[in-house]
Order: C-alpha cells, then sequence, then structure tokens
C-alpha cells in the first residue's frame, strides 16, 4: 500500500492511463506487445493508479499483453482489462467478450456500455430494457468472478443531453450492478466546459447514494479535453483517465501529462501520484513518443522542447532578471529545462553540466567550441538526447583525448534479389587496425545487419570484448521528409553489452553510411568504456 | 460596412489575429514579407476582424509591411501595428516606438504595458507612478495622432492576482487615456479558466461605467489557450486575440481555429465573422501551415487529417449507420472531411467503407477474405493507413482486378566508401516488361533512390508518364526494434503527380526489399490509376 498524502483539505484524484488501449486508436500509432509492457513499466514507475492494457478480445497481442505483465512486479499501477457489455440476447457467462475479460486475469475490468438511447435503438438496434440488462448483467458477472469493475458510461454527455432519464437508469443501473466507478465519457469530444461540470455534478449526486464514485473521460476534438477533464474534477469526479501525450482517436483523448501537471502544480486542493513529484514527466513523455515513434510536439504544454524557450529578446532579457518574470513554473518541476534560444549563455550551462564527468566545465573556450560543434551538427539533423554514446566521443574529440581504435580503408554492401525470390545481402570491410590491414566479408538478413557482422569479425581479433556486445535496438528516421529519397537520414542505434546500454548515432544521405556512423561509435564508445588503449 | 448578423440573444465577439507579430515570436517560425502579406489576405478572406501585421520599430520588414498592406484592399479587416508603452523619461511624440507606430498609418496601434508591480518595479525599472504615465501617455499621445488603440494589459491575471489595486490602476489609466478595447493578457499561460472568468468579469465591470470593453489574450502553456478564451467570453470579453494553428511562442498562443469554430459552431449566441461560415477554416489552417514551412499536426481539432477519421471497427460500423454517432459536428462545416482508416482494429465496416469504388461491398465472402489479409499482415508489420494505394492494390488483387505491368528478374544494389570519402551508391535493375526483357543501372543519393532511378530509367520508355510521379516522402520504421538490426523495417513512400497524391508501403526484414516493395506499389498504382492496361 502506498503512501497517502491526502490531507482533510486534499482530494485524491486517481490517475487513469489508456495509451495502451485508447492510445493506440490514434491514426499512426501502433506498438508492439514489448512496447507496451515496457510503457507500462514506465507507467508504473512514475506512480500512475491505473494502465488499461487492451481489448484482450480484439487481438491476440492484447490477451497476450495480459499473460505477460503478470509477471511484472509494479509498485502502484493496478492493471486494467478493456470490454465491451455482453452482447445482447446471450447470458454473460456464454459471451466471448466475457470470457476473455476473465481469462486475462486483470484485477480491474474496465467495460463500456451505452448512455444514449439514439445509440441504444439506432446503432446497437436492441431495446432500452436490453441495454440495461446487457449493462446489469456484464458487470454482475464479472463482480462475481472476484474482479473490480469500472463502467465506461459511452456518450454520457450527448445521451444525458438528449434523454437524460434514460441516461440516469444506465448508470444507476451500473452502480446497483457493482461498479465500483461509473465513469463519464465525452466520447465525440464535443462538450463544452461549463456543461461537463454541470453533468458531473448531475452525476455524482444520482451516484453518490448509492457509494460509488465518478470518473470522467474525454476526448479533444473541440481542444478542450484537458479543460473538460479539470472541470469534471472540480465537479467532484475522482478519476481521470486519459493518454500519454494525447494520443489516441481523432484528436486524441486528454493528454494525461498536462492534465497531471495541472493537477499537481497548478491546481490547489488535489493529490495525485500519492503525492509524488513530476519530475519525470518530460522523460516519460519523451520515452512515449521514441517507443511509438512518433514526432515530439515541441510546443507540448509543460514537456515540449520549446515550452521553455525563450526568443524574443525583450524576454530573454526579463528572464536573466528574474525567471518568473516569463514563466508559470519552474521547468525542472517537471523535469524540463529552459532554453534561450540564439544564445550561448544558457547552452554553455547546458553543455558544462553534460561534460561534468570529463573535468573539462571550467574551460570556457572548450565549453564554446563543444557547444557550436553541437549547435552546427543539430542544423544538420544529428541528435544527441538519445545518444549520449556518440555526445561521449564529441566531448573526447574535442578535448584531445580520443584516438580511434581503427581507421576504414573501405566498405562495401551488395543486395540483390532475383525474381521473387529473398534478397540476399553481403558485406565486406577493410580495416586498419593498429597498422595491420583486416579485410572481411560476411552476409546479414539486411544491409546493417551484414555491415555489424563484417566490422565486428574484422575487430575481434585484435578486440575480444566486443563479442559481449549486441545491437538490441535501430531507429530510422527521415530528417527532412520533404525530398523524397533524397533526404537526410539519422540512424540511431542502441547497443549493449553485460553491463551498460549506449546509444549512438548517424547522419547521412545515404542510410548505409549513417548507419555505418553509428555502428562505428558504438564500438568505439565499448572501446573507450573498457579503457582498451 | 458588413452586414451584422447579431440578433438581441447574440453577442459579437471580434477576432483579433496575431499570427503575423506574436505568432512569430514562436521556435521555427519565421515569414517572409511577401509571405505576412498573403497571410493577411487569407485572414481578410474568411472574415478576420483584426490583423496584427507586426512590430514596426523591432524591424524593417514589419516596418515595411505596413506601406505595401496599405495598397491592399481588404473586405472585412482592420490592420493594427504593435508597439509599447513609451520608454521612461521621454514625451511621446519623442519616443521612437510611438514614431514608428505613426509612421505605420496602421488605423489601429495596439500597445502593450505593464500590469504587474513586479514587472514594474523589477524588471521594467521604473516607479510604479512613472508606469501609469507611460501608460497614459502613450495611448493619448496615439489618439491624438487620429488613431484607435487597443491596450494590450500585460501578465494581467498574474499582476491583479499580486496587487489587485495597482493592476486596476493601470487598465483604468489605459481606459481613461482614450483606449478603445483593454486586452487581458495571460501572458505566461499559467491561469485556470476559473480563475480567467472571475477576473475577467473583475475588469469588465470596472471599465464597463468608462465605456470601454475587454479583450482576452492567452497562451498555451498549461493546455488550456482555447478554454480560457471561452471563459472570458462568457465572462464577457468582447474580443479574442490569437493565432492560426496556435503557433507563437513556448507553447504558442491561442488557436484561433479552435476558437472561431467553438465560439461559430459549437457554444450557442456568440456571432463571429459576421455571421459568415467556417467552410474555409481547414483550408486557412493548412495555407498557414504551408507557408510558415511547418507540420501540420494530424490530430489538430477542427482541421487536422485525422480530426474526423475513424480507425475503430466498432466506430466505423456506427459512423456507417449514423455520421453522428462517433463525431460532434459535420465536418464540412469547417471544410475538412471524414476518413476510414484500414488496421488490424478494423472491422468489416471498415473494409466495405474503403472498397465501396470498387464495387464489391456486398461480398461479404470476399470481405472477410480482404480483412484477413489485412490482419495477417499488420500482424507482420505491414500497416495501411499512410498507404491507400498499396491498400487499393491488394484489393484489386483480392478482386482478380490486377494484372502486373512488369515483373521483377532481379534487382542488385551496392553502396561503396573509401577511407573518409563520400559513399557511392549503384542500382541496376532486370525487368520483364510485357514480354520484353530490360536491364538498367543509376546512381543515387542512396540505395532507395538509385533503386527508384533505375525502375524509372527501366520503365519509363513503355510507361512514359511515370517520368511525371515524383517521391515526396519516405518514411522509415523498425516495426519490432528489439531484434537489433534483423529487425522487419516498413518504408512508406509517398508520391505525386500533378493530380494526386499517394501512399504505399513496403515490410520486410532487410530495408533495400522493403523499399522496393514500396516504390513498385507506387508505380503500379501510377499506371492502373492512369488506366494503362
Amino acid at each position: 500500500m502506498r503512501a497517502k498524502v491526502e490531507t482533510q483539505d486534499m482530494r485524491t484524484i486517481q490517475i487513469y492511463d489508456t495509451t495502451l488501449r485508447d492510445g493506440t486508436q490514434g491514426e499512426g500509432v501502433s506498438l508492439s506487445l514489448e512496447d507496451k509492457l515496457q510503457i507500462a513499466a514506465r507507467l508504473d514507475e512514475i506512480g500512475i493508479d491505473f494502465i488499461e492494457g487492451g481489448y484482450p478480445l480484439s487481438n491476440p497481442k492484447d490477451a497476450e499483453f495480459f499473460q505477460r505483465v503478470r509477471a511484472m512486479k509494479f509498485k502502484t499501477a493496478k492493471v486494467c482489462a478493456f470490454g465491451m457489455t455482453r452482447r445482447k440476447g446471450v447470458i454473460a457467462a456464454d459471451d466471448p467478450g466475457m470470457k476473455a475479460l476473465v481469462e486475462s486475469h486483470a484485477p480491474i475490468c474496465t467495460i463500456v456500455g451505452k448512455t444514449s438511447d439514439f445509440h441504444v435503438t439506432e446503432v446497437l438496434r436492441v431495446t432500452l430494457e436490453e441495454n440495461l440488462a446487457m449493462i446489469h448483467d456484464s458487470i454482475a458477472y464479472l463482480v462475481s468472478q472476484g474482479r473490480e469493475v469500472f463502467y465506461d458510461a459511452e456518450h454520457f454527455f450527448d445521451g444525458s443531453a438528449a434523454n437524460s432519464d434514460y441516461a440516469l437508469k444506465t448508470i444507476t443501473t451500473a452502480a446497483k450492478a457493482g461498479a465500483k466507478m461509473v465513469i463519464l465519457c465525452d466520447t465525440n469530444g464535443g462538450t463544452m466546459p461549463e456543461q461537463i461540470a454541470e453533468r458531473t455534478r448531475w452525476a455524482r449526486e444520482a451516484l453518490e447514494p448509492l457509494g460509488v464514485q465518478v470518473g470522467i473521460h474525454c476526448h479533444n476534438d473541440c481542444e478542450l479535453a484537458v479543460a473538460n477533464s479539470l472541470s469534471a474534477v472540480d465537479a467532484g469526479a475522482a478519476q481521470v483517465q486519459g493518454t500519454i501525450n494525447g494520443v489516441g482517436e481523432r484528436c486524441g483523448n486528454a493528454d494525461l501529462i498536462s492534465v497531471m501537471a495541472n493537477l499537481g502544480l497548478k491546481k490547489k486542493g488535489y493529490s495525485i501520484l500519492g503525492g509524488r513529484g513530476l519530475t519525470h514527466l518530460t522523460e516519460l513523455s519523451r520515452f512515449v513518443y521514441e517507443t511509438a515513434n512518433l514526432n515530439m510536439r515541441s510546443g507540448q504544454p509543460f514537456v515540449g522542447q520549446s515550452a521553455f524557450a525563450h526568443k524574443g529578446g525583450m524576454h530573454v532579457h526579463a528572464i536573466t532578471r528574474a525567471t518568473s518574470s516569463y514563466e508559470h513554473l519552474d521547468p525542472e518541476l517537471v523535469g524540463n529545462e529552459r532554453r534561450i534560444l540564439v544564445s550561448e549563455l544558457s547552452g554553455r550551462s547546458n553543455i558544462a553540466a553534460l561534460t561534468a564527468k570529463h573535468n573539462v566545465s571550467d574551460d570556457r573556450e572548450l565549453m564554446d567550441r563543444i557547444l557550436k560543434q553541437v549547435v552546427d551538427l543539430e542544423a544538420s539533423g544529428w541528435q544527441f538526447e538519445a545518444a549520449g554514446a556518440s555526445f561521449d566521443l564529441l566531448v573526447r574529440r574535442a578535448t584531445g583525448n580520443f584516438n580511434s581504435h581503427f581507421d576504414r580503408l573501405k566498405y562495401h554492401v551488395g543486395v540483390s534479389a532475383a525474381n521473387q525470390g529473398e534478397p540476399v545481402t553481403e558485406a565486406s570491410v577493410k580495416l586498419n587496425i593498429r597498422g595491420q590491414e583486416r579485410y572481411e566479408v560476411a552476409e546479414g538478413d539486411g544491409p546493417v545487419n551484414a555491415l555489424d557482422a563484417a566490422l565486428r569479425k574484422a575487430l575481434a581479433v585484435e578486440y575480444p570484448t566486443l563479442r559481449d556486445v549486441q545491437l538490441i535496438d535501430y531507429k530510422v528516421r527521415v530528417v527532412n521528409g520533404q525530398q523524397g529519397t533524397a533526404a537526410r537520414i539519422r540512424v540511431i542505434i542502441e547497443s549493449a553489452d553485460q553491463h551498460d546500454v549506449w546509444g549512438t548515432v548517424g547522419v547521412s544521405e545515404n542510410i548505409i553510411e549513417a548507419s555505418w556512423l553509428a555502428l562505428v561509435d558504438a564500438i568505439e564508445y565499448k572501446l573507450c568504456k573498457d579503457g582498451v588503449a
């Protein structure tokens, strides 16, 4: 049981993340099973209360998620499986969706049901009574199987505006059937904050006598998902559902990053995440972008790269007199940092922080030289945020503290395919290793794999510890996508040995060359790290 | 004079655009003089009331803007020049900023002044009395020169929270000096909607007896700029300032796209843009992105490409029964369109909606076969959301309605680099084209570029329209990043001719093969589209 910081004046608000389920409904969002498990672990680390892992009936990947996640030890988070009310005309125990929920072994089942009479009769095409029975039976059955049930009242705001009597019946049915929480969903994202407040208050007053709390689930179709979530909390909602970075169908879900920052740092009277700080919010946001291979939004509130960036001269001047003059919040509270654009001053302190371990921070001329190099490289597509090992090598080179362990004489990569056959890939490398020439060739599943194999074949005789290195991740991004296939390509490689994981980067118009640069850095970093002269 | 649609129950809200001034404070936003003039013309076309063109003192480009814009005939928009209150210790007529405003010949001058005592004494470093004199003198001088003056009360919300007496003095001073409107600025973007409402009401009640209205100017640092703008309007603000697409410093300004859509289409009781419709909103948003060379946000409310995109099978099924089921608004009202996406989350309904043009939707067995193929392909890393042309070819193949225009006999791609030199890339392809063999070779900036060049060299003799095709975007994604360089690679290519843009996809362990598959689909789709047998 985690410590509660709630005082008499503080209301605890539960944070319910559905990045792994509703988030993947977003266009261009797709997560592998491994991605989902990694994100779940990160969500738990910052103290999220509930993680909705998927919809086990809908696909085997989600079903497998629930098996795999059981082996993980979470500090705070409880795992929730998503499903719908049973189909019409069957008993709950025979419904495939109910079975999938039970078999998921998730301690909490979140099921969605219809609130709007229009949806019941025109879309689902069942009677109003049958819909109530479907809600009741599904919840009662899952409760009888020992699960906690959260009930998502779909289209609650539109439905209750059109027929408030029927809407009320659906949610009180859910409460009486044993739901622990009724979540009011603005499914279409079209409701205004004042309507959210009024209807949330109305639902809360109806459910309170039944001992059931309300939660809120908003979509961003009117750019109001965060405001609507806060409005519902002010009106008494005890749980906010949303996704990291607001990913999700159409315009996305309420962005939990902004919701948490507003509840935890801006508004008074609310306690979230068991009182933990939010200093890992920026890291979490970027991890999810990277894992889903989505581009960050530089202007994203709280965590974007530009969120605390100052460009206007008057503002920068004021910031140097008092940071609060043009900042509503200390960026460190959300793990972000202030950036002064087109100014060496702020940059030097970043570089100083990053080079601390090299004991060169008091060399201002060197700091400036490194900063200039980073600025120039970033302008042509490089990025060191996920490539700390390449940055480390850059610093070593700048300080004259680096001798390469080998030089390239040449490489060649060839890929051929005939008729409908599989492609065949071969790479050869000729290297000068401490004055000795080695020329090796290898095959691979693709050009990078073959190049890696040939490189290590050539080097491992002289440097045997390279045999311990594994490439664990490989990411490719077109840096400027508007020039077709001749655009610049950034490759980021993650490597690991028994002790460490390190990232390296390469950029070129040619993907093979970009991969080569990242591979070479990965090897050089390993040898430096091992103290190989 | 434009027609007013205001009735007794409708309040007119003025829309004030500052894309050309505050918008360009955003990181990565820069507009040429021609860009600014073109955007101004578009803003006028949709009926924006006020266009803030720039800050004539700050740079010659802005000064020139005001000279050039005078020659343009606007239907509705009035041009505003931005400046600050006079410097300390000078008379207004001698202040360079005041002179620049007068020389701009803009009919309206918007000047910003300090509301917060902290900013007055600690940042500006003048006495509280001198600041009031600066506000008074600047406004009175510009009024004496025949200009209408809008007064931007900087840091109004923070300032009035800290010292409400002094804040009140600054805005009543502005009103008494002749300002036509006092705009309450949440400069740091840190204020919550309920505080905005309360303080706006307070300011309005103070200024109403002086015959002066209040406006609102919000920033998005808490993801609340749109909600805050609406909150102020509900509390009596008569003007909303913002930018198109919310561009602007840090997290940006209030997005006028969402503000206008919410005021004009969602909330009751407000009249904007003289009652004109908002059917050009999507076009305006995209024009500004294109002109500023910024990437669109696909999930942007109302106008994003995904704003009315449906992926989940249940939702698509419902949409076909009633579009309002998962849409809060008819997309045509904002000039946007509905899109149905294909993915493993789709059901037969998505497939049926997408294959409508092939006239096969009533063949359920075929629908199921196509759906199964999509599900299987997605499980091994394919994705058709951004590759509609590949999906189209998949349907053609499934219906037996496709004959390939060429067959691969072989290809070879070679990349070599020597010493520190640039890599050299060559690709050769041998194809069977309608029984004839062609064998061609080409160089390129990288393997995909070379392969594309060789393919088209081989095919263009037989299929000359392929010369019109351009590759406009190339995206690479490692589908399962946990197996190092042997992971599967998904390539998505966007191609265009004079008429259309189309996306294709290829997946393989080998990036070259994946690119080949996407390139071949791009070519086949073009030939099908052109009706080449």
